[in-house]
């Protein structure tokens, strides 16, 4: 194997794929970076056996072949390496030699053989927008469940129909869900699947934010996203979503509109007054004003006024400030409303005047 | 007590003085920071009985008074606040108040008589230009010794005298060295102190990059650093420092001069290939060539070629990288100089002609 390739081209392919192996090292192959250079391409492969992504890169082949080398250590390497062109080679006793002006590294590696094999992708079933597909997976996955035991709720579930794209994540808390009107499934039948935290924080990471499309191929019990010159190959959770539809609250019949910088900046104000354990904060609305407050025994307490669009009769609820701070930090509109029926009951949190991105957010008692 | 102060003039005391105290919590009064007004000044202090800061800061002191608050949850109260201004205030039951815009906390505080006292500065014997006295922070820092059982080589010692002022620190595989000319001592007699790890690092943060004067206060096992509205009151380490001079090599016979970052930036790619053990990086002398390498046995090898200026015999001789880096990092110079003797000797490290600043670093076995 040989190529000549820029260091700038290796390391930004290195630097996002050596952030998904596995570096537990319960099997030291999964430490290892595949490096196979074909007739027509160079791609650097790894997997944790969960997530796997491949990337092809810009390089000049001059031999065909292919190497599996340490991660981490090809990264610091390549890292250091000045911005110029690198020749890089591997020889039959699996030797890689990589020289970069006055510079050069020989380092062992591990056989193409041992290393876990990439599904290829065949015909995609839906391609969508790649920034909105990211933007789906930021506005769910903070409220994906961390809660081993509620294995279905670790992941996003991704739901597909003739008429719309979705995606859901709750924690049992809290959920949030995202929907996209369009024609965008190219053949029959609609699909769905629940992408793992990790697999999805990845996706998001690896998929460029520039315009441009994410062709996606669900299967049996995995996924494979493919944008450019990106492939990730991920394991999907097995089981059934939760029916989510039936905690979206339909009765709410109080508004408030608030600015979401105000509304952000004073519960991150507030929520300075939480102690280690779970404070709630309360929401007092009347007529034109909302006020945050926390009250922590030890410590002392916070307080909030905020001018606000309210125009029904006091109400006063509370709420985990942390769940409210997420939404807040992924929508992206300058003013919010909060649907509220009573003190016991969900809420839902919307852009204003947009029914596409919701957020539903059990009360605490106070 | 009652104050005005601009949030950013609170924010920017608090910041650095709650980075100073005491988070173990062995006393709860260590965690917090003392705030105090008097007829001409606010100032905030915090120590962890080995290092104590106090400040003083710009404000409007409309009722004296002290309170201590818990110095991590002000940071985080200050931070969160917009920049505007913030009545803060501290009522005889040792409740504060702090309001600033539509924003209002309560906070329980504890008396000022539970809080250690810092000692005042009385007449300084030294008097050291700010930027000067950092630099040699900075340029012998790194050398401080970390073994616990080598006491008196856990700091920097400063040494004063009518001729020069000198920082010296060594962990027994490098010692540096740096040494000011200059009229430095306002009164009688030579001064000298082992000023503790912590307390130099946090002067090289407190005192501020701008030029301006530091006042010295050397008493018998503390110090007191005095600039602007910055008092710096430090636990010295008790002993004696060890005879340092007779490590520095006086019959270096063969001098290499090598541009710094061209050393600097072959060593850290040379370093990549170093694994968890310390490996010797092999510097090879030859007529107008610098070979670095380094063989990590599990790994491979790295090569680096470099350009110098050496015109002596061919010489081999290992280092541990790290610490040629450790001075490469901080010396400020085009050009540095490697003064050699032979494989086994401790080799001198400078910029080139220039004798002020001196780091010694004794050879690996290759």
């Amino acid at each position: 194997m040989h190529i000549r390739i820029s260091r700038d081209e290796f390391y930004g392919g290195v630097g996002p794929i050596q952030a998904v192996v596995e570096t537990k090292r319960s099997l030291p192959i999964l430490s290892h970076l595949l490096l196979e250079a074909s007739a027509n391409h160079f791609s650097i492969f790894g997997t944790d056996l969960d997530v796997g992504v491949r990337k092809r890169l810009d390089a000049q082949v001059l031999k065909e072949g292919s190497i599996a080398l340490s991660a981490r250590k090809l990264y610091e390497i390549i890292r250091e390496l000045p911005a110029a062109s690198i020749e890089f080679t591997a020889d039959a006793d699996l030797t890689a030699t990589i020289t970069c002006g006055t510079t050069e590294f020989r380092m062992k590696g591990l056989p193409r053989d041992d290393f876990p094999s990439m599904r290829e992708p065949k015909a995609a079933a839906i391609v969508l927008d790649r920034r909105l597909f990211r933007d789906m997976i930021r506005r769910t996955l903070f409220a994906v469940s961390s809660d081993q035991t509620r294995y279905t709720l670790n992941g996003v579930l991704f739901k597909v129909t003739q008429k719309d794209a979705r995606m859901v994540a709750t924690d049992g808390h809290r959920l949030a869900i995202t929907t996209h009107d369009g024609d965008l499934v190219k053949d029959s039948g609609p699909v769905e699947a629940i992408i793992p935290r990790k697999a999805a924080a990845e996706a998001l990471k690896l998929l460029k934010e520039e315009p441009g499309e994410v062709e996606i191929e669900i299967g049996e019990n995995h996924l494979l996203l493919s944008s450019d010159q990106t492939l990730i190959d991920a394991r999907l959770i097995e089981g059934q979503f939760p029916n989510y539809e039936q905690v979206i609250p339909t009765t709410a019949t109080k508004q408030v509109t608030v600015s979401r910088d105000a509304l952000l900046a004073g519960l991150r104000r507030t929520s300075t007054i939480i102690g280690e354990r779970t404070t709630p904060t309360t929401v007092e609305l009347k007529r034109g004003q909302l006020l945050l407050s926390c009250i922590n025994l030890d410590l002392g307490e916070a307080r909030e006024r905020l001018d606000v669009e309210y125009e029904h009769e006091d109400m006063t609820i509370g709420f985990n400030a942390r769940y409210i701070l997420d939404f807040l930090s992924v929508v992206e509109a300058e003013q919010v409303t909060m649907h509220l029926q009573d003190p016991l009951s969900p809420a839902l949190f919307r852009a204003k005047d947009d029914k596409r991105y919701t957020c539903v957010i059990m009360p605490m008692r106070i």
